[in-house]
């Protein structure tokens, strides 16, 4: 039996394509993905690809899409500026673009901006405003682990402030070119994890003097390449937590993201005190996108590209 | 008119292999180098590169050769055990090995190690000894700048403990493999990496939280290439000196290193209120590894050589 979506969810990042078919009372109908990212991508290939995925869920009827992610910037679909904080995520609308094939209607979600310090996201607002989907009312600091881990100061819907860091791209061109990437091939040694974290709980070090401890440690005590990446997570979460920690402590703290890295977060969270709780990444990108194709109904993009 | 040197001199690092023909007075007869460093050699092939290297400056007496640097590595030529420290530099007494040519004879000078918190070096030994032929009664702390900077505290010629920052290598691959790599290809910008050591000498911020803000502004701002590179480089450079400062301050310090980097970082030691004089590092090496060949010559290693 063919899926006739009434709406289909995108989340269009820097490596992979996901998409969701979504009924009229936002169930999930279906899943289809490919590693089409934009990284991978000119702008004009953008729209074959995604009436390529997307083939099995199209009817006569006009294909209502709403995305999110990197689609949307300058070396994206269409660039769509961004939202400057502070800003109300109920109030995110995503704009409509042009398309080659007239039953597509397509809607992309602004990236948010940040003048002082500058920052920048395209793809967590939508994360947020998933989060803000189950309850509106959430006070406190959302951390969106990844290649560039997100830290959100929210109020009620309003992102105040946030703050991006590198964390995820450090441990990876650690894990992946680095001197010591012979040592830390893989594996996973949760005390060493642990271990880690505590240390940077308790040194002024920044990461930068803590790193080579790994190498020295795997010649000197032999310490197997299990406890080298876990300690390198460690250390590496354990100092931007740690740097961050007085402007969390006192808030509750959410950590959206997928199992294994929103695990490793709230560990180190806990060390440091925090008061923290998980909700899943897709299930916050789904509640997002939702949330949004409703501001985009309620100024008429929609029926007017009917 | 044929050099033929009294001994030589080598620094056999990583990436490169670097020979001086020295009198006996401890003179500079001449200089030879190749690319030929240890991370592009087998084990048995750097008895025939040295050879190779060296040929010009052979005669029919043994040829007498001290190295330093990671071809005394495991993964060097042969390897040398390190000594432990604190260490007086002024015993360090580099270790003859075997050659297959008998008019050859090499002594590799042994790196330091450090058990808490685990560290090692190999190679800045030499450049250490080389201050304290310069006068043996230095108290205070040794920068050496490079892929992985080290900082020594110094006292009459003993290294008391030591600490390795992986600052050179971090920019190394943010600017080779990094997702900010297009917008740091080229240049440089003295008031941009002088406003970075400010920022990190007055913010509690660790590294990992302060690099994304180089991408954002060079979007948000349209930042140049070259002020987003020295950006780079001050953000590191500062948070280095800024997390290892309160121990460095009052005692003298001195940067050993190459002209470039080593003025990078008296600029920022400057700003963080230090005592700063440079060293030339090529001058500490040959001078360090003069020192040291007096040690071998001691115990009579090259003596029973001949």
């Amino acid at each position: 039996m063919s899926i006739e979506p009434a709406w289909i969810a995108v989340d269009w990042g820097t490596s992979r394509l996901r998409a969701w078919a979504m009924s009229d009372t936002n169930q999930v109908l279906g899943f289809l993905e490919n590693e089409q990212g934009m990284s991978k991508l000119s702008p004009d290939q953008f729209e074959p690809t995604l009436l390529d995925l997307i083939a099995p869920w199209r009817g006569q009827a006009v294909t209502r899409v709403i995305a999110c992610g990197m689609v949307g910037a300058k070396q994206g679909w269409c660039e769509i500026p961004y939202a400057e904080i502070p800003f109300d995520l109920t109030s995110l609308v995503p704009q409509e673009i042009t398309t080659l094939d007239s039953r597509l209607a397509v809607s992309i979600v602004p990236g948010l901006s940040q003048r002082d310090p500058a920052d920048l996201m395209r793809g967590e607002e939508t994360q947020l405003a998933g989060l803000l989907a189950q309850g509106s009312d959430f006070e406190g600091v959302v951390c969106l682990p990844g290649t560039h881990t997100k830290w959100c100061w929210i109020n009620k819907g309003t992102v105040e402030r946030f703050h991006t860091a590198m964390s995820g791209e450090l441990f990876a061109l650690f894990t992946q070119y680095g001197l010591l990437r012979y040592s830390i091939e893989r594996g996973w040694d949760d005390d060493a994890f642990r271990r880690a974290i505590v240390e940077t709980s308790t040194s002024s070090r920044d990461l930068t003097l803590l790193l080579f401890s790994i190498r020295a440690e795997s010649i000197l005590f032999r310490s197997t390449s299990a406890q080298s990446r876990a300690r390198l997570s460690g250390l590496i979460i354990g100092s931007e937590i740690g740097g961050i920690i007085d402007d969390i402590l006192g808030r509750p703290v959410i950590v959206i993201g997928s199992h294994g890295l929103s695990e490793h977060y709230r560990t180190a969270l806990d060390h440091f005190g925090a008061d923290v709780s998980l909700l899943r990444g897709d299930e916050a990108v789904l509640k997002g996108l939702a949330l949004l194709f409703q501001n985009v109904r309620s100024v008429g993009q929609v029926e007017s590209a009917l």
